[in-house]
């Protein structure tokens, strides 16, 4: 497949959409394609300003990126929506059908919607999603909106690719549940409590004085302290304050020096994580040891053997 | 050094201290050594409950450990207390000086007190003290406790070792922070606000109140609801309690076949770990890699290269 990278780079679609199918792709040799394409995109990446969306299945999230999309579009802004999980709305999980999900984005020249690849070898879904969004950056694309519904360890995954992470919740305090995972309050750098209109205002007014406690019991020591607000899309009230706090966290955090800083903090982790997988791969070509890692692990469980013994016996065999 | 491990079996301390020293040992040889004595061990294992106990300096936390301890001597329990960070009271870092440090649990012929170690090469600190676990359990121990003031990823380190992780907290309810790490609550199958006596009684409550709130939102789906319950180990009171739970705990888990399981991941989870780091050693070994690494990593922060490519070219020297 050849691909026109000054097109790409245009902002021309097609281009763009090839150059991620080739990133998407099983075939080892369209990976290598793929991995040269973005090696000399990279001086024209990195532009953007890279937010993860996340909340679960009724909280509004396709009606919210629409909206916020279609929001930004109009501040001038060219938006890339991509989504890491099968079940997201934009990837073809919502159970209100195709029509309706962000039918006016989809349409709008400045908008480019892409739904969530199937898993791939090395790196999972996050690997590939990390490097559309390079593709999407040299394209020019300068907000990239990644959704997720938090299926498995996909909000991790999310919060260590973007700069923003935001939840968003349904208007509904105290006991609920909200079906929110562990671990989620504390990736957020903000929750946005959406549906807050009609009967529900005063609720999510309760809601958000209720994860303000919260979030400040979890809160960490850095120049952000994670903020709460309110919105509704379907009335579409609020949704430029939250793109103010945005702007407010992008603003604050490169005075701090931390933008930078995490994004290289992010790329580091990220090469660990893959130098661990192809050292995996490599161990697992190794037939003496393919042979043997089963029954290793499997005494490991039992308690039959000590896990630094399994370790060792594994790498001796390298 | 040699060491009689039958002496070991039937619980003899020095014995036992002997083999914790080879454990703790910089020397290779002695590290080997004591790699036999565990593996020979192994089978003598396991038959303990491991419990993780943090706050931070000023909690009460070795008054506490002193007090608990006390307590499960009297039940007829042998207990063997670790530390995994020097900062901790057990391992010097009190400010009240030795005297008045579980001055009495130490003289307990049922009571086992063994520091910190020092930092160690492969698997830190926290390899030593899983190895040190295993070594009491062999030594007939039954009840491990193992303490942490939580310096850098200490509570993380050790919820990944124990059965039961609880916080031990001030009663200070509200908008105080405590120092509360993030994602500390998350990891806490307690929390026991100590020094619940006096005119802090109210306070403790209201805490108490507050946490449970806090939990609530962030407990996740399992057979075990985080408890949240006050005690004061000064004035010995509730001490009982705290028990009581842990019992629960371990009888609910087993209950459910958790308990088991939940060590068998511990134990994976761990062999990974070590696997990876032990990859990593051998990638330090190759004289051209070591050469390379340092300008990869810094290409890769500064976004000259893609984590793909830092991480392909390492693996592709091997």
């Amino acid at each position: 497949m050849s691909i026109d990278l000054n097109s790409l780079r245009e902002g021309n679609r097609r281009a763009l959409a090839k150059a991620i199918t080739l990133v998407e792709s099983q075939l080892a040799l369209h990976r290598e394609q793929a991995q040269h394409i973005i090696e000399s995109l990279l001086p024209y990446t990195g532009n953007s300003i890279r937010i993860g969306i996340s909340g679960i299945p009724g909280v509004g999230k396709s009606t919210f990126i629409e909206i916020f999309g279609l929001y930004l579009v109009e501040q001038g802004k060219r938006v890339a929506v991509l989504a890491v999980d099968p079940s997201s709305p934009i990837a073809g999980g919502s159970i209100l059908g195709d029509k309706t999900r962000m039918e006016e984005l989809s349409r709008n020249s400045n908008a480019f919607i892409r739904p969530s690849p199937t898993a791939g070898a090395l790196g999972g879904v996050a690997q590939k999603t990390r490097e559309t969004m390079l593709l999407c950056e040299a394209a020019g694309y300068d907000v990239i909106l990644v959704e997720t519904v938090g299926v498995g360890q996909s909000e991790h995954e999310v919060a260590g690719m973007v700069d923003f992470f935001m939840v968003l919740m349904l208007p509904n305090a105290g006991d609920e549940l909200q079906g929110i995972k562990k671990g989620i309050l504390e990736l957020a750098d903000a929750l946005v409590i959406n549906k807050a209109d009609g009967e529900s205002i005063n609720l999510a007014k309760q809601t958000q004085q209720h994860y303000e406690n919260a979030m400040h019991l979890i809160r960490h020591a850095s120049f952000w302290t994670p903020k709460v607000m309110t919105c509704s899309a379907q009335f579409n009230e609020n949704i430029h304050a939250v793109w103010d706090m945005i702007a407010e966290f992008y603003k604050s955090s490169l005075e701090h020096s931390v933008f930078e800083q995490k994004r290289a903090q992010q790329n580091t982790a990220w090469m660990n994580k893959l130098l661990f997988e192809l050292l995996e791969a490599k161990l697992k070509q190794n037939p003496e040891i393919q042979r043997q890692l089963p029954e290793l692990q499997q005494k490991v469980i039992n308690g039959e053997a000590t896990p630094y013994f399994a370790a060792k016996a594994l790498i001796d065999m390298l």
